[in-house]
Parts: structure tokens; C-alpha cells; sequence
């Protein structure tokens, strides 16, 4: 269905619409080349019905005028992708505002077989979230409502479109707080975030959106609207159909609303910014916190001298550690108890003595806590005023995790133009954000590179994509992650749940090699 | 597919099967009564192959003999469920030792439409594990090995037929726990643990099964390993095709390895047995508990006077508390923090003096914990003592968590066999377990008392079977908590990956009605 030769039966449902297509060039919203090689691999426009006056017009019926945007300057924004390394050709942006719309639309563009690219905050970093070709794209931003929040048990029902910086505003009115925090929250949407099953800096405290989004409503292909809004805690009544679409990046349907349970706000915060040695001492102290600090542990973050440096030179931001070391972490305990801060400054004091750390500072005061995190977050700021950054969001067990950034320096050491190599990310959660700067896209350092990380990470059984996805950017990588026979299951329900493959085309499922069909 | 009149395609398929069945009714393992009606439902034994002494003979050959079980005398005890609600007719039981044993006999059954029951500790309590006709028991009992349990991560991998208790025991000994806590712990075993989503009293700290397991393998019904035994905290590369078979009890795919996530064992652990006036003054301290305790909070459990009376008069147990209350609460607090003690008795002696509270005890000493455990894990085993025990195993709201025991006791008054109904459960997860006692099963009573019920769950948008699954036993009331288009969802994923509905037939998805074919 990926692939630049379909399979026969759609080819055959499609053909009369694409010679209609054909013949309709000068058609309002056309599209542009039918081939696109994006990270060296080629792309063909599937064989999808291209949008006509008529079509607008229908659209602009059932959402009203305002809601139906055309033209480059409208549709420009939604072309172009966080990252800027993908652009698409759409020609038409929808913005429903209801579930019922969204059901519409789908309805319309399944029967038509037009192709649609679902749209939240458009903060993807593995551009999932812009079309490639002229997909149509459906923006849930003007789906931006809460509908309840429940302070009893603490669980949130709002609409996909809400803006995760605006519900963590809400629910800490009500003494509860979001269960993510992502760097990109003052735009990224709750219906991206569920659709990516976005991560962050609390994973390791409250776990992944698999576990804390208690129901949702998606709407699959052809419009039907699922509501599996659950809002309890436990629900074993047959199979757990919300999980089809937490992380599956709108290609088998569009989420809608959302169900989430939030924690309390914790009443202590404690935060330690602390200098190691090597890379077994971060480790040594993360058994120590683990064992130490309990349910209390919050983020067990870990820089490298590389992206302190930039961050300080980049962005002048001071580190709260005036001494240089290897490596750093950040450690954040979050509490009910008053004993959080102490229990912290003994822990430390006693690693200290062993000399398992070098150096450390600690806080309780937000002012401070926020000014160590900025360090933390504003790394990839800092590496992209130093150039093109090629960044790797990987897993892998702990005892492999930095051991990838010294490779990736060792065979780079002869490429002339790379500025820096570093690596930072989630101890926590196994989580190595590794990255590579250029003074601009070399595509022969990309070509050596890619396959070289990912052919390490897929042997220590890691992940290669952590927590962004798979998107358009990383489809050929897949398989260093998922077996064939994960893939095929992949592609099996891609095909029952959306036969004419019309949400998120090309992203996600590699195209079907010639050679396999 | 479940219904009595089979789908066309599967008829035909079937068809010389069946005759062939037919003709061999005198071999080794045949097929007793076709039909069967089970809470009312009517059931017809699908159109499957029976199994022949040449198929027996295979399976010798695959496993050796002492692992193909014949005979009544030593199937007999696979055919009968936990709670003695149902008995099945299976004439053989499988015991593989791994994966591929698995897969090899899945293949052969797919190929000759051999209907298997998946079994692990048998300890279902909704007639999820065993067989309905004469389905071949696949028992996961030999698969019992404990493969890496990593000290940093905390994850453990492990075989499906591992039994929890030993799971607990093991990971003990490394400073860790098992997040999952279930009365059948000492025969339960984990692959039937992540199939049925079991949840027990920990989902309030630890969350579900669908967190807390990060990877797992399953042979889906054709034979196919699907390896998804990611021990990765964070792996968003696709679809996250484990939560497939996370509480699809055994209809998607036998799971045959486990990576879980371990939490560190907590230093401190205090334990709270409350007595109350009223459930909204339950409610009230359960506010006051999720805000004071925060992270600490690891139990809230209710229990009712009824509950607690049978407790003390059928298992001679004392109630922790000597004055009568018409509600109880147990709360377990476990921390990393030595202040969570004197934090629990600040915060119930303010409670007390608002009159929150009627009486308190607490303690942190491992026998007295032990003792008030046993009052709330034992409430099943007194009831059962008492006579008949209907077992209803809800979701709701917490305003609305013990309304339906009260209209409950009004609804059965006439009846002259009722010696007791009573609400207990996981306030904390919004999870009620309600019991009707009679001195012997009433049809009338059952015929009334369940749609009464689940019609009442179903309104107030609660779930029909909270953590038990559906199992045979609530098919018939899947369509109070899901909708039409989520079961129909789920057939659709059913005949994707199983066509043949080999895999626990008769079980989770309702038959469809033959007006509906």
C-alpha cells in the first residue's frame, strides 16, 4: 500500500480517479512532482483522488468558509515542519471542530480516496505531521475544548486540540498536574502527544502515555467514531482498543478526545545538579537513587560536557557547576514528604565521600530549579545556532548507552566539518539523545552514519526511535527495531483498519519493497 | 465466526473436517454435546476439527509423551474453572516447553482447525481458561524460566509460565517487587497475568499491566513467533502491537515471554485500618489522601460492615477495629521516607478531630500489616463459606461506587434466600467488588440481578468487568461498556489475525446473533 506499486485491488479502485486527476491539473489545489526522495528513499504519490474545486466547495459547506484554507499564503505554515527538514505540496487545510466534522471529513475523503495528513501542533521531529505530497491536512487546533476534570480522581477529558501548556495550567489550578512535560508544550496538542505517545522528562516518575491515558475517541478512515472515552482507572472488558492509536502517528485514525489521568502536584521539589568522573559513576548513581530516593525519583537526566559547553557559550547560560567534569546529571525529587531535601544533600554527601561524584549543588527554590532545567532543555537550541544538527533519539540498556556517543566520534574524527558530537538525555528511561553538528547537511555523513547508529542500537536491542516516532524521517529504519513479523502485523491492520491507506500516508510502514509483492 | 450459524467461508472450509468428525466419534479424544448454555447463553460448538489419535500421535512426537495429557483422570482437573462455575469437555492437554513448541502446535491446529484453549494457572474467575466443548488445553505450566532480571533497569525477563508468587519471591531478593499484588498469587502465573490484564491492589501506585509490561513475545494463531520483548523503557518505532495481547485473553495470541518493569522495593511501609460513617466521608478522606500522601499512597481500599462481619464470624479473623462502622477503609502507605508514618498519624488524628474519621489504627510492623491484609484479602473466601456467591467486578464513578450496593439490597429484599450483599474494592481505582450471597445458585435471582446491574454500570459509563476480563461468562454484557463500533472493531481484528478462530473460541466477543449475519 506504501509502496510505488500498489497493491493490484487498490490500483484497480484508484485508476479511474487518478486519470480524473490527470485531466484535472488546473484544478484549484493540484499537486506537484509525483516522486519525492526524502533521506534517500524514494517516495511515489500514491494513487489517491486529487482535490477539486468541487471538493472545496463541499468542505467549505460542512465547515464553514473560514475553516477551509487554501492558497499559499494559508496553507504555507501547515507545509512546513518543526524541524524544517520536510516541506509538503498540500493544498488544503481543514479545521473541524467537532468529532462529528472530523467523521465528515474522513467519510468524504475515504469515498473519494483522498489523502489525508493529520495535523496537531505540528512539532514532530520525525515529520509525521507534514503531508509529503498534496495530502490534505486536518488540523485539530480549533478542537480545543475541556470537557471535564473530575478533582475527586483526578482525571481530565478534553478535546485533541488543547495545548499541553494550557492544560498543565488547568489541572494545577485543581492541585494536580499533567503526567508529560515535553520542551515543545507551549504549542504540541494533547491529541499529537497521545498520537506519538510522546515522552519527556517524567516518563521514569509516571510512565508512558500507554499507561496514563484511560480512554480516548479516534475516528478510523472511513468516519466512524470510536468512543472508547473510558475515564477508569480499570476496564478489562475485551480488547484494549485505545492502544491502537496512542503512538501509532494518525495512521489508523485521527484522535479526538482525550481521557488522562493526572497526579497530584507534589508539595516538595528538590532539584541536584551534580558533576561525575565517567560514565560508570552516572551509573553507579543512578543504582544509588534508584535504591535511595524511590518513588520520590522524578528525573535522572544526564548531560555530557559537549552539550554543557555549547549551552554555555550558545546561549550564555551559566552552569550551576563552576568546575568542569566528564559528565553531569540532573536529578529531580518530587514529594509528599518534608525529608525529600535533606535525604537528597545526605545522599549526595555520603556519594560524595566514596567519591562516586565530584561536585553538586542543590535547590528547593523554583527560581533555581527552573534555571538548572534550562540547561538541561536548551540543548538542541544551543547545538542549532552551531550548525545542522543530526539528531538520534535512541534506547538502549543502560550499560551501551554512552558507549555509541564515543563511536560515533571515532568515526567521525576525520570528517573535517563536524563541530561537535554529543549526547544527553533520560538515564531514567534508557532514553540517549545523540547528536552530530555540521556546518551544514552533508548527505555523505548521513548516509554513514544513520545505518551506522541504528545497526549498534538494533543489536543491543534498542529502540530507534525512543520517543519520536517514526514519522516520514525513519521509515527505513524500522526494521533495526521491529522483526519482519511485527511489520507484516503492522501492515495487516494498516489494511484492515484504513484499506485505502488514506490517513498519514508514507509515514510509519516502509514502503513494500518491488521485490516482496 | 462465534456464532451458531458460521460464517460462509469458514463453513466451507470446515466443512469435510466435520464430516470426518463426524465419522471418527469413537477415537481417542472425542467431542461431547455440540451445544451448551452457560449463564443463559446459548452456545454451539464451532464447525472445528476434533482431534483424532493421529493428531495425539503428532503431538507425542512434538513434545514427548508425559506432555500430552489423555484420559479424564488427567485432563479432568484443565476442565474445571477456579471459581467451579464451568467445566469444559477437553479430551487433551498440551504442555510445551517454549516458544516454538507453542508455534508448532498452533501451526498444526491452524492447518486442521483445531480449536486450543490457552491455559495458565487456571485461576480466571469469568470461565476465561478453560475449554467450553472440546478445545485442545494448551497449558503454559512448563514454561517457567526466569531469563535476565537486570539490577539496574529493574526490568525482568521471563518465560509466561512463571507463577507469580515465585516472580515476587525472586525479584525480592534483588531489592525490587513485582508491580501487580493478586489473591491467586501463588498459582496465577504471569503470561496469564499480562493476557487477562490483571490488575489486584497495587494499580493505584504501580498503574495496570499495560504500563508496567514493556515488552513481551506471542505466537498468534498461524505459528508466528511475533518477538516483542522490547525491555526499552521508551520505544515508539510503530505500533505497539504488545498491548494487543494485554488482556485479549488469549483470543489474539499466546503470550510466551514477559519483560516487566519492577519498582524498587519501598524502605518504609505503613499500614491504616479506618472505620467511617458514611461512604461520602469515605470519599472525603480519600481527597484528603490522594492530596496529603501523594506518591506514598499504595492502597486505598473500602470494605463494607457486611464484608468485614462475614470476615470475623466465617474465618474467625478480628476486625483491627472492635467498634462497628458501616464502612472501613485500609490505607497502605510505602515510601522511600521515614516521615511517612508520623505523616499518616498526623493526618488521621485531623481527620478524627473533623469527624472525617470514626477510629484508627495503624501500624508499621510486618505481622500486624500481614493480619490487616488478610481482613481485606479474604472477604471472597468468607462469603463463599456463606453459600452461592455472585461476583460482580465494576468500574464506576466514585460518586456513584457504593449507590449500587444499596440499590442492590433494596432490589433483592423479597428475596428469601439472600443472606448477604455486600460492596468492597479499590476505591483508589474506582474498582467495586459487589457479592449477592444465597444458600445455592438461583436462576430467577442471576436473570435479574445482572442486567439489572451492568445496565446501571453501562449508564453511568463504568465498565462491566473492571479487572476480571470477560472470559465466557460476560460476553453477553461486553455491549454495556463497549460500543457497537468497538466490537465491532475488535471482531475485525479477531478475524485479521486469527481466521479461523482457533484461539479461545466461545470466549470474549459475543456471538454474533444470526439476524445480524
Amino acid at each position: 500500500m506504501y509502496s510505488s506499486k500498489p497493491v493490484t485491488h487498490v490500483r484497480r479502485m484508484l485508476l479511474h480517479r487518478v486519470l480524473q486527476c490527470r485531466r484535472k491539473r488546473s484544478s484549484a489545489v493540484a499537486a506537484a512532482s509525483n516522486v519525492k526522495v526524502v533521506n534517500d528513499v524514494r517516495h511515489v504519490r500514491g494513487e489517491y483522488g486529487c482535490v477539486t474545486d468541487a471538493d472545496v466547495r463541499h468542505f467549505r459547506s460542512l465547515l464553514g468558509e473560514p475553516n477551509v484554507l487554501t492558497g499559499a499564503e494559508n496553507v504555507g505554515p501547515y507545509n512546513v515542519d518543526y524541524m524544517k527538514h520536510a516541506s509538503g505540496d498540500s493544498g488544503l487545510v481543514l479545521r473541524p471542530k467537532t468529532a462529528e466534522d472530523v467523521s465528515d471529513i474522513l467519510k468524504y475523503c475515504n469515498d473519494r480516496s483522498i489523502a489525508v495528513c493529520p495535523q496537531a501542533g505540528n512539532t514532530s521531529v520525525s515529520s509525521g505531521s507534514v503531508a509529503l505530497f498534496d495530502e490534505v491536512v486536518l488540523s485539530t487546533e480549533r478542537m480545543n475544548n475541556i470537557i471535564n476534570f473530575d478533582p475527586v480522581s483526578g482525571v481530565l477529558v478534553c478535546e485533541a486540540g488543547c495545548v499541553l501548556d494550557s492544560l498543565m495550567k488547568y489541572v494545577d489550578g485543581h492541585g494536580y498536574m499533567m503526567p508529560l512535560d515535553l520542551g515543545s508544550k507551549g504549542s504540541c496538542q494533547i491529541g499529537g502527544n497521545v498520537s506519538t505517545n510522546a515522552g519527556g522528562i517524567r516518563v521514569i516518575r509516571y510512565g508512558t502515555l500507554q499507561g496514563c491515558v484511560l480512554g480516548l475517541e479516534a475516528v478510523t478512515a472511513d468516519g466512524t467514531i470510536l468512543d472508547c472515552l473510558n475515564t477508569m482507572r480499570k476496564d478489562n472488558t475485551g480488547y484494549h482498543l485505545k492502544h491502537l492509536f496512542i503512538g501509532s502517528e494518525g495512521t489508523l485514525g485521527i484522535v479526538t478526545k482525550v481521557a488522562i489521568l493526572c497526579p497530584n502536584l507534589p508539595k516538595h521539589v528538590n532539584v541536584a545538579f551534580i558533576g561525575l568522573d565517567s560514565y560508570d559513576k552516572v551509573l553507579k548513581l543512578f543504582s544509588i537513587a534508584r535504591a535511595e530516593f524511590g518513588e520520590t525519583l522524578s528525573s535522572f537526566e544526564l548531560l555530557d560536557n559537549t552539550a554543557v559547553t555549547y549551552v554555555e557559550s550558545k546561549l550564555n547560560f551559566l552552569c550551576p557547576i563552576t568546575n568542569v567534569h566528564p559528565f553531569y546529571v540532573l536529578i529531580e525529587l518530587a514529594s509528599s514528604q518534608p525529608t525529600v531535601g535533606q535525604h537528597m544533600e545526605n545522599v549526595l554527601e555520603k556519594a560524595l565521600g566514596e567519591s562516586v561524584i565530584s561536585d553538586a549543588t542543590t535547590t528547593d527554590q523554583m527560581s533555581s530549579i527552573h534555571k538548572i532545567w534550562k540547561v538541561r532543555e536548551t540543548v538542541i537550541e544551543a547545538l542549532l545556532k552551531l550548525g545542522y544538527v543530526y539528531s538520534f533519539d535512541i534506547s538502549l540498556p543502560l550499560s551501551r548507552f554512552y558507549e555509541i556517543v564515543e563511536l560515533t566520534r571515532e568515526k567521525l574524527k576525520d570528517f573535517a566539518d563536524v563541530k561537535a558530537v554529543c549526547g544527553f538525555g533520560h538515564i531514567g528511561d534508557g532514553n540517549l539523545h545523540l547528536n552530530v553538528v555540521t556546518s551544514q547537511r552533508n548527505e555523505e555523513l548521513a548516509r554513514m552514519i544513520e545505518p551506522f547508529i541504528y545497526r549498534w542500537t538494533s543489536k543491543y536491542r534498542g529502540s530507534v526511535s525512543a520517543e519520536h516516532g517514526i514519522g516520514l524521517s525513519k521509515t527505513q529504519y524500522l526494521e533495526h527495531t521491529k522483526s519482519k513479523a511485527a511489520i507484516d502485523l503492522m501492515r495487516s491492520l494498516k489494511n484492515t483498519m484504513d484499506p485505502k491507506c488514506i490517513l498519514n500516508p508514507y509515514k510509519v510502514i516502509p514502503a513494500v519493497a518491488a521485490s516482496d509483492q
